[in-house]
């Protein structure tokens, strides 16, 4: 699914990614040479050259000199961790402390910043959407006066992101689109308008902790289904549960199909289409979380799971968090056949997103800057990624997995069995260090202990690879 | 409690409004002239002239050529309504798909907006507060792309909220404040900080129906209390109740303490005083929604009832929706003993409030142009109630009753008991009238249906007075 209007350098880049990935390449033989490749393709040899950057960028392969380009030796590369088997129950979640003190991390400025998924804010394009806020603010009288009108949201900006999502081959639409107050704001309305307290929600083990301290809040019970670090939600786990006696309590399944926090983990898209199925048969609301779907490593953006829904029944939550503006807050969420509810619920608790913002995204959005903007973050996400594994393999002790995900900014370690990051977190916050230990990605006490996440959103520099250095004796420390 | 810094015209004209208002000076009589009243205030001839303006603009005088300046006869003035007697059962809240009808009318532009309580936009400095947005954009390189690092909100904007209590002479403090999505977020994060499904809310009655909307979401019963059409809650009522054997699911009462709505009724001191120390020897929030509170008609300013607040019990809510900027979405809380709390619901259900935009208005406040903006906002909405006001008395049917509320800018009436306003509704809006039928403001089915809420939050004209004339008919042909 590469975009048609993915640059030919891109394409070509992900042509020969695509040969490291299935072996055909293998680590430390030789790539064809630019000369060759570009005969090989019909391109430039400038375009052959970008081809080769852009793989170097995302750690496939590395230049030696006078010699050429080689597929990166993966003799010391680690194992992807291993398919959780989480207990089976379904649970009231208690979520610890522990957030309190990573978002305290988040905003000292001595601490190397690997704890909270948080991007690097040099990283956006702020000048341009500052100018059209600007614009804005001078050219439309009643841009802070008027309450949006319409509680859906701004109706050019609606129709950007149908836009958008078009291009990418998934059809969503005005009438069931909401701009809401980011991600996380579509995401409560999602799972108010289809759930209420003491109903179960399936979720991915591991799960991003955000999400565990909503169900926690809306007094929902949580189910972890089993998640591959590659492929993500084991979808027969669902199957199973729903067909079992508890499985009427399930009123929705929540997962982030592209580029999962923290796993990486994407479904592929026969599992996109499983798991659609399976949610519509048993009548419950798949909810998809697609803020990282846009970031992938290479050119090619996955599909949402919404792209497969012919039944009305998937709800997708994102926003421009990740991928443009923070600050912003500004999120959607296409409600499916909840778009009603979805839309009183929003009504009722903030009434409407701020006129001004919306106005300024969807003319940033129309003049094509979002898009224009997003392949430059790819390739600096990616490379932070490959930074951080290749320090990982550095540094961290033997026996460690890591996943490798195709997009997004995250890493999903798996420690040593003997390792307790909890401890290791208490060592590390005193010597300014930051990760997200991994028993905040699971409801079940204990669950992850051995595990972390580690943030790469953050430009790579010299006081990463030290953290991560230190990070990687602390662990071999508590190994004994 | 006039505030020192008011003008010393409105000051003057307080003097004599109070006079009137006790009947020291009755309907009919003259006024002191400009002459004379310069003189026994030792004030300038222009001073005087403003001072007497002001009052024909609240409606409370006349001016008649040659002769002065009399008290606007009330001969043909109406009663206020009676003290409603709710029955006393908490329910489970139903409120009507009615709300969205209002909300359509008003989207409509050929329907004279008397219906939802929205102000004028064009009452509303909305250049200056677009110029410090665009200010920000352009000097701000991270206004977009970073997170409000606090949750609680910009410090600077907090600190200015802090300010403008303080000045009127209410303690609030920047560790208890949170900024927030407009008022509405507020309540909502205030209400879940309080209470769980199932416990009960003691009410105002009637009360504003959005709060009614908001009670049913979170699945919270009411329990409605006799509210004194001008000086508000009857706190003997809550006492009772407190006291009686459903007393203990009483979680928090929620009161509009200055200009509510929708009967404009505002708590004396000692009232709130009461009322405050009810709550707090129940050992229950008291949770006060002061968005109308800058909007008195004269100058004096009421104190809010958190002014009285020794035990940290009382959480405030405003915004500046009603007041300034309805589409900055900016409001706040003050969380009292639960602000922790509430702070970390915000942080659960939308992270933040646009940074740049707490920002602009931090700005806007600190240059003291909120301040300086707000005296003509009152003369204005002062002025269109008492043009409502004069409207109803000429045209509604013998035996209307009507609130006379010192500030904000609806009008509850209460019309002969046989009519039925839902039934009026219908042929109202089929000739492009608009108004809040009674029943919206209340959870038992048919209460206050001969009641009605007007908006006089927009401009007046003549489309508006023809509107009023219309309904009058209307209302004079449902008594048959």
């Amino acid at each position: 699914m590469t975009g048609t209007s993915a640059p030919v350098y891109a394409r070509i880049a992900d042509e020969l990614a695509r040969l490291i990935e299935s072996a055909a390449l293998r680590p430390g033989e030789r790539l064809p040479s630019v000369r060759r490749l570009a005969l090989q393709k019909r391109i430039s040899a400038t375009t052959a050259v970008a081809s080769l950057r852009s793989l170097e960028r995302r750690g496939l392969i590395e230049a030696r000199p006078q010699s050429g380009y080689f597929v990166r030796p993966r003799a010391q590369s680690l194992a992807e961790p291993r398919l959780p088997r989480p207990r089976s129950s379904a649970r009231q979640v208690g979520v610890s402390g522990l957030i309190t003190r990573l978002n305290e991390a988040s905003l000292d400025p001595r601490v190397v910043p690997l704890g909270a998924a948080i991007p690097d804010a040099d990283l956006f394009p702020g000048s341009g959407l500052r100018r059209e806020v600007a614009l804005v603010a001078r050219s439309q009288p009643r841009a802070l006066t008027d309450y949006v009108r319409e509680v859906a949201g701004l109706p050019a900006l609606r129709h950007e992101i149908v836009r958008h999502y078009a291009q990418l081959g998934c059809e969503l639409h005005d009438e069931e689109l909401s701009i809401t107050n980011g991600c996380t704001e579509a995401l409560n309305l999602a799972l108010r308008a289809v759930a209420r307290a003491g109903d179960t929600i399936a979720v991915e083990s591991p799960t991003y902790f955000g999400f565990l301290q909503i169900y926690e809040s809306l007094g929902l019970k949580v189910l972890e289904l089993p998640t591959h670090p590659r492929d993500g939600l084991v979808v027969e786990a669902l199957q199973e549960r729903l067909a079992s006696r508890g499985g009427k309590d399930i009123k929705a399944c929540v997962v982030i199909a592209n580029f999962s926090n923290p796993t990486g983990a994407t479904l592929p898209d026969a599992r996109k289409r499983q798991l659609v199925q399976t949610c519509a048969r048993a009548g419950i609301a798949l909810i998809e979380d697609d803020i990282y779907g846009d970031l992938p490593h290479g050119s090619m953006r996955p599909l949402p799971a919404k792209a497969f829904d012919d039944h009305g029944g998937v709800i997708l939550c994102s926003s421009f968090s990740k991928t443009l503006a923070p600050g912003a807050r500004i999120g959607f969420v296409s409600g499916a056949r909840w778009t009603d509810d979805i839309r009183a619920l929003k009504s009722i608790t903030s009434v409407a997103t701020p006129l001004l913002l919306q106005q300024a995204l969807a003319n940033f959005l129309r003049a094509g800057r979002y898009a224009r903007h997003l392949p430059r973050l790819r390739r600096a996400f990616a490379e932070q990624v490959a930074r951080v594994t290749a320090a990982v393999e550095a540094a961290f002790p033997a026996g460690t997995r890591l996943s490798r995900p195709q997009g997004g900014f995250v890493l999903w370690v798996e420690l040593p069995g003997a390792i307790d990051t909890l401890a290791v977190y208490e060592h590390a916050r005193a010597e300014q260090l930051d990760f997200a230990p991994g028993p905040l990605f699971s409801p079940t006490a204990g669950r992850y202990r051995n595990c972390l996440r580690l943030n790469c959103g953050q430009k790579w520099n010299p006081q990463t690879e030290r953290a991560l250095m230190r990070l990687g004796a602390l662990l071999h420390r508590s190994l004994g």
